[in-house]
C-alpha cells in the first residue's frame, strides 16, 4: 500500500446544526452566493431558517436558485456570473448533491481563466485544473452524494450531453454542516435512491480498487452493512430522524475519502449510469441501481473471489469454495432484491430506457474516462462492446 | 448523533516514503528540532537516512535524542530549550509514541507561558491548553500508538509520578510520514504490544462511547479484526513488509478520529494504564494487555449487550440471548487468548506487580481523570474501590 491522505473539510454533524450556519460562514466572508435547488427547501422552510442565520451573523446574500437534478454547466456559469456581479466571497450550498457540486464550481470559477468545461477533459492536453476557490461551505438536504465533504463535482455538458467529473484539492469545502433533520421531508423514492448512491460509492472502491487493503474492506462492509440496516427504515418512516441520522453518516463516511484510501478504484459504474441520466430524466441513483448489479454479474467472472467475500460478509452466505459461483449469484441477487425491496428500479425499462441507444451510452462512457486502450476503466477494463453487454443484461 | 470532525493532518503512507522527509520539512522551515527516542533509529540507519533527506532539501537539524519511553516534562523543557536556542522553525518527531507525544509538546511549548504542566492538569481552573504550535512532522516508527495522525500527547510529571495527556488542535501534525519498512526492525515483544495498543485505542471507544453509532462501530470492528489477522503475522516474521503496512495502517486509523469520532468514549483502561506505567517499568501496550480482559469481565455486567457484539461479530460465538453471559465470558477470554498467543503478558504478576500498591494506582488514576464524584469516566463509571477490583482480578 502507497497513498496519500487529506481531508480538511470541518464538519458538523447532528439534527439541529443548520442553526450553526450563519457563525459558521461569517468565519469566511459577508457576502455569500447562496446556492439552490428545485425550490424544496423555500417550501419546507429550510431556506428561510437559513437566511435568518446568515443574517443574524451578519452575512448578506445573493441568491443563485434553480440548479437543475445533474447540473449543466450553463446553471455553473449563471451562478459564477451573480457571484462576480455581487462581489460574493464564499459560496454556500443548500441542496442536494446537484447543487453543491454546482456551488463548488462556480466557486472555483472566479478564479479560473478561459472555458470552465476545461476543468472536465479527461485525458486532453488543454485540460486545466482549478486551482483556487471562493470558500465553500455545504449543507446538503438529502442524504447521498457525499459532495458536502469531498473535493469532487459531476457537471453536464448540456450542448454535447456529456457528464463528466473534476476533483481537486480547492473544491474541498471548507465547513460541512450536516443536520439530518433537514432530510425528513425527503420522499420515500429519493431516499432509497440516496441510499444506491451512497452504497453504489463504496461498492465501486471494494471491486474496482487494488488488492491488499483489508481494512478499507472492512469499512466499505461496515458502510454497506449500516445503509441495509438503516436505510430501510429511514424510507419506511421518512420521520425516523434516528435512521436518518445514520443513513446520512453513512453517505458522508462513503465518499469523503475513508473507505477509498489507498484503493485507487475507478468508478466504472458511475461512468456509465452518468451517461444514462445524461441522456434521459432519471435520477442518479435509480440509474445505480440499474447498472450496479448487471455490472456485478459481469466483473464477478474477473475477481470471483472478491465477489465471494461480498456474498459472506454482506450476506452471510457460506461458500462451498472461495470462488463460488453459487455464493457470488446469490449474493448479487439479494443485493439486487434489497435495491428493488427499499423501491429503486433494477432494470432498464422501469426508467423507461430501451435498448435503441445502447452503442451511444457504451460511446459516450469512453469518452470521459478511458484507458490507453480506449477501455473504460475498472476490473476488468471494458470495452464498449461489455458496456453494451451489460446495459443489455439490464434491459 | 452530534459531533463535529476535523482532522487537517497529510497522510503520506507507503514503504520508501522516508525519502519524502526532506521536502516535505522544507515547505514549513529551514530549520529542524529533530527528536528522537532511545537510539534504535541510530543503530538501524534511520536516522542517518533521515537527516540525509533532510539535508538534501536544504533543512539544517537541531537535536533532541533520547526521548525514555513514558517521555518525561523535563525531556520536554529540555527539548523545547534547544529549539529555543538553536532558532528551529519546524519539529521533526523520528521514533514510537512516546518520541512523538514529546515533540508535540516541544513544539507548542515555545508559544506557552508559564509551567508546560498547567496543559495536563485536568478539571483544574488553572489548566490551559496550547493554542499554537511549530509546525509539527511525524514519522513513527513503531506501530502502535497513532499519535501521527491526531493531537494528543501523554507526558509523565517525574516530580509526582503523574502520567497525564492532552489533546489540542494546534497539537495535529502538519504531516504524517508512514513508511512500514521502517517497523520491520522491531522485536516481537515491541511489535506485539503495539498491536494491543491499536486494538485498546478502539475497544475503549466501542465499549465506553455513548450508544447509536452502529457505523463507528462497524469500523472499530474492522480495526478489530484487521489487527488480529495481520498482527501475528507481523509478530512471526518482523520482516513480513506486508503485514507491518498493514498492521500500521490499522494503528493509524485506530487513533485518527475516523473510529471515535461522534462516540465520546472516555479510555478508562488507558487511565488505569497510564499509572502502571508511570510507577512501573511496563510498555504501556503491555500493561494494556494486562488491564483491557480483567476492565472487560468487570464492564461487561453493566453493558452485557455491547459485549455479546463483540463476541459475535469478533469471533463469530452465537449467542443464547443478547445478553448471554456465557458468549459475553468466551468472547473476552479469546480475545485475552489472542492477547497471550501473541506475546502479551495479561496478568500483573507477569510485569513484576504485586498487590501492594492497588489503592495508590487507583488514587493516582483518579487524579488525572474523574467525574464530579471523583469517579473515574466510563461505562461504567468507576469508584477506586472499583479500580482496585479490577486490578486485584488481574494480578
Amino acid at each position: 500500500m502507497k497513498f496519500t491522505f487529506h481531508n480538511p473539510t470541518d464538519l458538523i454533524f447532528g439534527a439541529g446544526m443548520l442553526s450553526e450556519l450563519g457563525k459558521t460562514v461569517a468565519a469566511y466572508g459577508k457576502k455569500a452566493l447562496l446556492v439552490t435547488g428545485g425550490g424544496s427547501v423555500k417550501q419546507n422552510g429550510t431556506f428561510d431558517r437559513a437566511v435568518k442565520s446568515l443574517s443574524e451573523a451578519g452575512v448578506s446574500i445573493a441568491e443563485c436558485s434553480g440548479v437543475e437534478p445533474n447540473p449543466r454547466l450553463s446553471t455553473v456559469e449563471r451562478g459564477a456570473g451573480i457571484a462576480r456581479r455581487e462581489g460574493c466571497d464564499v459560496v454556500v450550498a443548500l441542496g442536494g448533491g446537484s447543487t453543491m457540486d454546482a456551488a463548488k464550481i462556480m466557486a472555483a470559477a472566479l478564479f479560473y481563466d478561459g472555458d470552465l468545461w476545461n476543468m472536465f477533459l479527461h485525458g486532453q492536453k488543454n485540460r486545466r485544473l482549478p486551482e483556487r476557490a471562493l470558500p465553500i461551505v455545504t449543507v446538503p438536504t438529502l442524504a447521498a452524494t457525499g459532495s458536502e465533504m469531498n473535493c469532487g463535482s459531476v457537471i453536464t455538458n448540456e450542448e454535447t450531453t456529456i457528464k463528466s467529473f473534476v476533483t481537486a484539492p480547492c473544491l474541498y469545502p471548507k465547513v460541512a454542516i450536516v443536520d439530518p433533520e433537514l432530510t425528513v421531508s425527503v420522499p420515500k423514492h429519493q431516499t432509497a435512491f440516496g441510499v444506491c448512491d451512497l452504497i453504489t460509492h463504496v461498492t465501486e472502491s471494494y471491486f474496482n480498487g487494488v488488492d491488499g487493503t483489508p481494512l478499507q474492506d472492512r469499512f466499505a462492509e461496515g458502510v454497506i452493512l449500516t445503509a441495509m440496516e438503516w436505510g430501510p427504515k429511514a424510507v419506511t418512516d421518512g420521520n425516523d430522524l434516528e435512521a436518518r441520522a445514520q443513513v446520512q453518516w453513512a453517505s458522508v463516511v462513503a465518499l469523503n475519502g475513508w473507505v477509498q484510501v489507498g484503493t485507487f478504484g475507478p468508478y466504472p459504474v458511475h461512468m456509465i449510469e452518468h451517461v444514462l441520466s445524461a441522456h434521459h430524466d432519471i435520477a442518479h441513483g435509480a440509474g445505480l441501481a440499474i447498472v450496479n448489479p448487471a455490472w456485478m454479474r459481469f466483473a464477478a467472472r474477473t475477481r470471483p473471489s472478491r465477489f465471494v467475500q461480498f456474498a459472506e460478509r454482506i450476506f452471510g452466505i457460506t461458500p462451498k469454495h472461495p470462488e463460488d459461483p453459487d455464493a457470488i449469484a446469490e449474493g448479487i441477487d439479494r443485493f439486487e432484491e434489497f435495491l428493488r425491496s427499499i423501491g429503486c428500479p433494477t432494470r432498464l425499462f422501469e426508467a423507461g430506457i430501451g435498448d435503441a441507444l445502447l452503442a451511444r451510452y457504451a460511446e459516450d462512457t469512453v469518452i470521459v474516462a478511458h484507458d490507453d486502450q480506449g477501455r473504460l476503466p475498472g476490473r476488468p477494463a471494458m470495452t464498449q462492446a461489455d458496456i453494451v453487454e451489460v446495459l443489455r443484461s439490464a434491459l
